[in-house]
């Protein structure tokens, strides 16, 4: 989906290209529950929802804007599989939610909270993937899922420009760079 | 899909962020006919295959190791959607064929001729997407797509880098950069 | 020198990595006249007399605001060797002038007839370096350069990045990625 | 100075774009005293005294190979101004030695004894520049020199690439992402 596509307030967007890369390496193609946390615009959970029918999508936002914007955007999507839940995550999910992924997109103090509450609701295999572009939560990230045994740790940071107009000619314009990284909770 | 999971040779594959972004801007879910030119490994029309069982993949490649290889991996996926042809593009498709997308990952010589083959192929509002490491075939594209009026040009270099060992740390190791194009065939 | 150091005001000044780099490529240890085609702030004007008080300075500019700017850099870092010319380029200059090094920073509509003008100043061996950040007017320079015989041809891409404060953490802000195109004049 | 100016080995060599970043950010145009250490092929060293005749630079390398190369590129360019030392850092030097500059180019696991033995040996505002490419150890250095009240803390990463022929196109090839710390001693 393209970033236009999408209903956005003031809420930073995760930009498209991040976004295919996050999905991708989320493996929903199979999936049965995937929670996004710190949803923001809610552009991952409603790409994932459009692009797989049939995946239950939970989306978590605590701030309202964001809130807002994603049950808009469910709406425009007419998304029946996204339930968007108000809350700062980690939160208790009721009855007994297992979830084949989860994406952190909006990863802020909790972060530690945060990974073993993932760890719990991953059946074995299960990915986690999260975006960061502060430097600090991306390397405690690397050092938290090797701590706690994550498996098949992959760590990208991404570098995009997009060719925009400038005067009479045209200039790549950078994205912020973005670190990836995904991993699996393993199968004991 | 990740890059593991595809057998290669040593035909050259399309790095798995950089498969997942042209995927996603080809925009397959209510695609029916997706050409892949210039397959290489095939991973794109593997992983198009894979992810959209009822889209119809046409994979071109002369290439003899290359075209041995998506044919390998087609039947690794048991993919029944996925037809490998052995031919250098343009080549003339059987029966009344047009596409909703079509990918270049391969395009040498012949560019402006498999440019006019492809307006030619896709339907109106039909996707078009491109990768290049070569500068020169990179603007030699851009400049084409205009002048053959194509729209909703959006041009992408992805930089992508890879966290690796290297003595008892690790580093990020670079991929080439890659320009990303995409577009549209207009609605007359 | 850092950015910092330099009177700016709303001309965008060369970022201090970008204007390190070119510098160097400017071979100034031992040259005599340097000429500086299109100032702006005139930095690489202003550190380039300041780091070698045996050099002779040429900055042209043509923007009133931008030669007022060099001026007050060059009264600033009391420079007696840099000269200021408003100007736009090319023109002809007094005397028997030659140049060592002539420097491209803001090159626009006479991108051909600049470089011819640098061919007719440069002595034997003298280098021609140029930033660009429009890929239009890199790649028009880039063929022209290779047309007119210039030797020794080095083209880098440079992504910058800053670590800079956001909320409680840092992340790397991106600059524009330059093109640096170097050449020298070849000996005939 | 371009890369090929320099004898090397097998000993990487920093390329000439960090090299000129570096030392640039060294500020060594009214220095008395620099010290590099890990010199390895000693390109920083090597420019550095060819560029300010007035320095004196000493070069600490422990590695055989790297020790040789050293010393035959200062016989290359004839430099008196360069002193090799063979050891590993940090080391006692002669005399009552004050540094205005040092470079860390080839920082291994005494990391923080050599972050102290650099404040030491450092006059007050005196400029401490680093390389990295292991995150783990960039990281580490960004905590230690902020723990240990260094000032005027400037962290850029750069990702550098260069045009070279594939085929009968160019393309960028990329070097490895280098981030660059530079910072200052104190004035108490």
């Amino acid at each position: 989906m393209r970033n236009k596509d999408f209903i956005t307030g003031k809420v930073p967007i995760t930009k498209e290209e991040v976004r295919a890369i996050s999905i991708n390496k989320l493996d929903l193609l199979n999936a049965k529950t995937f929670i996004d946390v710190g949803a923001g615009t809610g552009s991952v959970s409603i790409e994932a929802g459009y692009s797989y029918p049939n995946l239950k999508v939970i989306a978590i936002e605590r701030n309202d804007d964001a809130y807002e914007l994603v049950n808009k955007n469910k709406e425009k999507f007419n998304l029946k599989n996204v339930e968007v839940i108000k809350a700062y995550a980690p939160i208790k999910l009721d009855g007994d939610i297992k979830a084949d992924a989860i994406f952190l997109g909006g990863t802020g103090k909790k972060l530690e909270e945060i990974i073993d509450w993932s760890k719990e609701l991953l059946v074995p295999g299960g990915r986690l993937v999260a975006n960061f572009i502060i430097i600090d939560t991306f390397y405690e990230m690397l050092r938290l899922i090797k701590e706690k045994g994550f498996k098949e740790i992959d760590v990208t940071v991404l570098n995009v420009a997009k060719l925009e107009k400038l005067g009479t000619g045209e200039y790549f314009k950078p994205h912020n760079p973005i670190y990836i990284i995904s991993c699996e909770k393993g199968v004991e």
